[in-house]
């Protein structure tokens, strides 16, 4: 059975720093008039940076919601208008310094379609070339260097609690098998 | 350089369905007062079910804030002070009828640690048992089956966008190619 889920109208309810939430009402296929709560973001980007010998350069930040810090692939927020590619070269050159001579699509990463609007493009850079990282102020990490081969193994031991960074590690590995 | 931020106030403004938002003031070390605003969610579980023959069951439903239908890992919230093994158990039968032998531990799911409290705690359900599936009203899914070969090959392709989805897929097949 299908459902289709039409919008019949909504307003927004709270505007945020990252995000505004919207509240809809929407009308299933049997008539019924139901709320829809609609988190809206404006997307991102994550770029997972790996040398010729399988290094990879992730970062090391605090996250707020967690109370703690979590090792993640570089990443960040679409500006408005921009795309993807262009937010992922932008992204890498911030939080990293690097340049990348090619930057493979690991596809769109939907984090929570049940609630939000969010949608990650992830990235494999391969072709690194050092630079100066430039962050945002009172943004803070710490690059770090870690084997592909000891993030899968972090992944099985279920270390990664970062959706985006563990779907970018065990696509790439996938990738790279492939097409080394 | 490490940065804790701690928080110094905040208040709830939205309270939802699905989700409430606050917003807090943090003091950075260097002293600056940041906004931080956090989603708050209770907290999911997604299973994969599979059976000895790699046959996975998945449902597929439509997705209000991406307006279509997605494929996806039976999957479904916290109830208020429910444990996620046994969230894992109830999510399972009411969207697929399956109870399961053994649910294994795929590790929990920050889905948007930067401004998100949400974290999935996902398994693998092997050793499955039919009966009724039972789902909430107007709540609409149609289970279907795939093999976890051809959902690889998919999430290769960049046609699983959801993420707890591809991160269980990819999880499960390393976890079955070591302990068959």
């Amino acid at each position: 059975m299908e459902c289709i889920e039409k919008r019949v109208d909504g307003e927004v309810k709270y505007r945020g720093v990252i995000v505004n939430v919207r509240l809809d009402r929407a009308q299933l296929e049997n008539g019924r008039i139901v709320r829809r709560e609609v988190v809206e973001h404006p997307g991102g980007v994550g770029i997972l940076p790996i040398d010729e010998d399988g290094t990879c350069y992730l970062v090391r930040q605090f996250r707020y919601p967690f109370s703690r810090q979590l090792l993640e692939i570089p990443a960040g927020k679409l500006e408005y208008g921009e795309e993807p590619l262009s937010c992922a070269v932008r992204e890498l050159s911030e939080e990293t310094g690097f340049t990348a001579d090619e930057l493979i699509d690991l596809g769109a990463c939907y984090t929570s379609p049940g609630f939000s609007s969010e949608v990650l493009h992830l990235y494999l850079a391969r072709g690194l070339h050092a630079g100066r990282s430039h962050l945002d102020e009172d943004e803070f990490l710490n690059v770090e260097k870690h084997g592909l081969d000891e993030l899968l193994a972090m992944a099985d031991r279920c270390e990664l609690p970062d959706a985006k960074t563990v779907i970018a590690v065990l696509k790439a590995a996938r990738l790279l098998s492939k097409r080394p």
